[in-house]
């Protein structure tokens, strides 16, 4: 076999790299729980019909086939078809559905898992990659304060990893209330179409938005600027619902959902500058292109790294899951987990101390001697401590290498037993400064700092 | 949408089951970094040729396509398509070559991810399911010293999970060597075709093995006896490698890879003796069938499930990857984490105390004073305490079956602000004993077997 080579899209760390990517993990994970998060996983595959429902995303989804299933049926009959999910939503909805008889609501859960999507991979877009999801759901009702929660224990979770080394975020937030209410209040009737315009704003320019309101959405060129003034407010205080406020006036717009959006986007604001100042700005361009959000709209940039996109978005949608008697509303949002972690590796952002968890190698004096070794390794783990022991009798020098090379902070020499019988004191050797002195099994520990490999700032 | 059902192979656990899962999937981990394995993830997809290299698990592969590609012309050009991995050593050793450049050997790894077999589901046998797998692999070459020392710390780890309710394990053990030398030095020479054989022993008894071993692998009457004496001979100490050279001494059989392989057994044999006493039993007749093992080769029932099947398996081999200048060998095993979890939970084994992570609900009084509801659960989560904060401001006896139902301990009432401005003291209540008492969020901490669920024998 040939050396292969990698799938372009299918990313795969390193072992140090590896070490990074779990440690996000953990923090994640920890966060979540310690807000009451439950986790849960499901399967990887959906019935193509469910993953296919919203139609838009049928060009990404990979379909499945038993090899010694016959092609030819299986694609005239599409009912049976399994597609690996494209997001954690769908399945999460699908399993709310499946289990609301043994759920308690509101029901908050975290997800961590793989998805994959068949689309052309660039710097951050991956055709499989690891999402980190949470969202609230209710059973017939969902209160708005967990749009605030949520976002917030991103942010939590997030700022979490600043001592890593992970940039700052920046949480832009949005609600489709104040949107609609003011598109509507101004006589623009087909709010999809210019959620749609509005969103290109970032790549084309104000001035082809302007253009593509007034052909598509059917909007005059002042109604069409009176949007683009609108996507042009942004600021992390409630000055933002003010100047909504006055260009509302100021273009004759009254509109009972724009109050509404803007006390709700009001109330974020407010918590937020609370609970983690400096992390979330109001900014009304934010319009999630065409998703099913219906209050609050959330994407976050990694400062310094905005044109790698959002890492984490989500928001508010009245219609999660339904079962024809009971509708299910939810908040949530996810991390784009694949996408940090590569900018992370890729961008030398942050570093492991070492590829392996060891904290000690313990050498091995003589193949008949290896026992003790393993002994000594037995008794250090026992404790808690990470070990390996060598794995050839070899010189020293050899030995002291194996460690080297892996990171690893320490060596072990097990005592040489003498003529007598009688096994001298055991020495261990911290091999980044050489010093080297008598130790115990049974009592010596390594420095907390490098009890486990750090993970750190790579500068 | 109405109702989904489960899609038979493919298990989901409900968040308490799921607590169970991750806390073995955490144990696991544990032991296996405590033993120096660095952890790695692959895709989840390889190239199809490679899947199907060794021809036999063919009909067990998924294979994907995008959803727009041309079926019929992806099915006539197999060198693109991908299949879904059916285990973890596959995807490694492929990790192997293509990063050989830059992973220190030997090398050890650990590897927790779902694999997918189209097979056809049965009680344990799953279509998705996730694996635990440690390997070492060496560049050229590999001691036999981690064939000792890999099922040991399967023991480990598989023990350390007794303390929840997991049935104490048996792992089964041969070596590769023992059964070639001795059916060589009979003058068998169609190993594998005895191997085969063999491997039906406890599915069609000794009299039908002994039959196909006559028609099959051409040998004679006196021959398969042999055979059938040889697999009959297992047991936890040296004894059995006694009893095995009597049998060959008794059958005039003689050969230096006999006594090789014997030498190994022995060697594994009296170091689990020692260092996992009771657990570790050589059991002759264990050929793990097709596979590509060459020395010794593991399977693990756990105790009073036996008719489960192997929930961890493995061996050596002398060839795991070969990019045709160096070959890699390698031992493993693997663990059914899906295959064990689902005995645990569905045999009543292992229960968690309670569904979600937070051991503290803290109410609300009125949702115009959720935000000191809010600073009480940051200040107990500032001290790693998992908290929730009630959904609504109901009465609190709603409050508090919002907690039971999730078997949350503990529910904390902020103090009421009375018509002085001043905020009464905190109360925290256990609603299992009704004990309610004042409390300091700054201070207060759930007792240690509270703090997060347990994981614990269901009985």
């Amino acid at each position: 076999m040939a050396r292969p080579t990698p799938l372009s899209g299918f990313p795969e760390w390193l072992p140090d790299g590896r070490i990074v990517e779990q440690h996000v993990l953990d923090v994640l994970r920890r966060t979540f729980e310690l807000h009451g998060f439950a986790g849960i996983e499901t399967r990887a595959v959906e019935p193509l019909d469910q993953l296919l429902r919203k139609g838009e995303t049928s060009k990404e989804v990979y379909v499945l086939r038993r090899l010694h299933d016959d092609p030819a049926a299986a694609e005239d009959d599409r009912s049976g078809q399994l597609g690996l999910h494209f997001d954690l939503t769908v399945p999460f909805a699908r399993y709310v559905l499946e289990n609301s008889g043994h759920l308690a609501f509101p029901f908050q859960r975290y997800q961590i898992q793989k998805v994959w999507r068949g689309e052309r991979p660039q710097d951050g877009r991956f055709r499989e990659f690891t999402q980190a999801d949470i969202d609230v759901v209710g059973a017939g009702a969902l209160p708005y304060h967990y749009e605030v929660e949520l976002p917030l224990v991103m942010a939590e979770a997030l700022g979490s990893l600043r001592d890593i080394g992970v940039p700052p975020v920046r949480i832009l937030v949005n609600n489709r209330k104040v949107a609609e209410g003011f598109y509507r209040g101004l006589g623009l009737e087909d709010v999809e179409g210019v959620l749609r315009s509005i969103d290109k704003l970032d790549k084309i320019g104000a001035d082809a938005v302007a253009a593509l309101l007034v052909a598509e959405t059917g909007a005059s060129e002042d109604q069409a600027r009176a949007c683009l003034e609108l996507a042009a407010i942004s600021g992390a205080d409630e000055s933002v619902i003010t100047r909504v406020r006055e260009l509302a006036e100021s273009r004759s717009v009254s509109s009972e959902l724009l109050d509404e959006g803007l006390e709700e986007l009001g109330a974020l604001v407010r918590a937020a500058a609370e609970r983690a100042p400096g992390v979330v700005v109001a900014d009304l361009k934010i319009a999630r292109g065409l998703d099913y959000y219906t209050g609050s709209v959330y994407e976050t940039v990694l400062v310094g790294h905005e044109q790698l996109g959002s890492i984490c978005s989500g928001g508010r949608y009245d219609t999660l899951a339904s079962d024809g008697s009971t509708t299910y509303p939810g908040v949530g949002l996810s991390i784009g987990v694949s996408r940090l972690v590569s900018r992370l590796l890729a961008g030398g952002l942050v570093r492991a101390s070492r590829s392996v968890p060891s904290a000690v190698l313990v050498a091995v004096v003589s193949e008949e001697a290896r026992a003790a070794s393993d002994a000594v390794a037995a008794s250090l783990r026992s404790r808690g401590i990470p070990v390996e022991v060598a794995p050839a009798a070899a010189k020293f020098g050899k030995q002291i290498r194996h460690a080297d090379r892996r990171g690893i902070p320490f060596v072990w020499f097990p005592g040489a037993v003498g003529e007598d019988g009688v096994r001298g004191a055991d020495q261990v050797k911290d091999i980044r400064s050489g010093e080297q002195h008598d130790a115990d099994a049974a009592t010596w520990q390594p420095p907390v700092e490098d009890w486990w490999p750090r993970v750190q700032p790579a500068v």
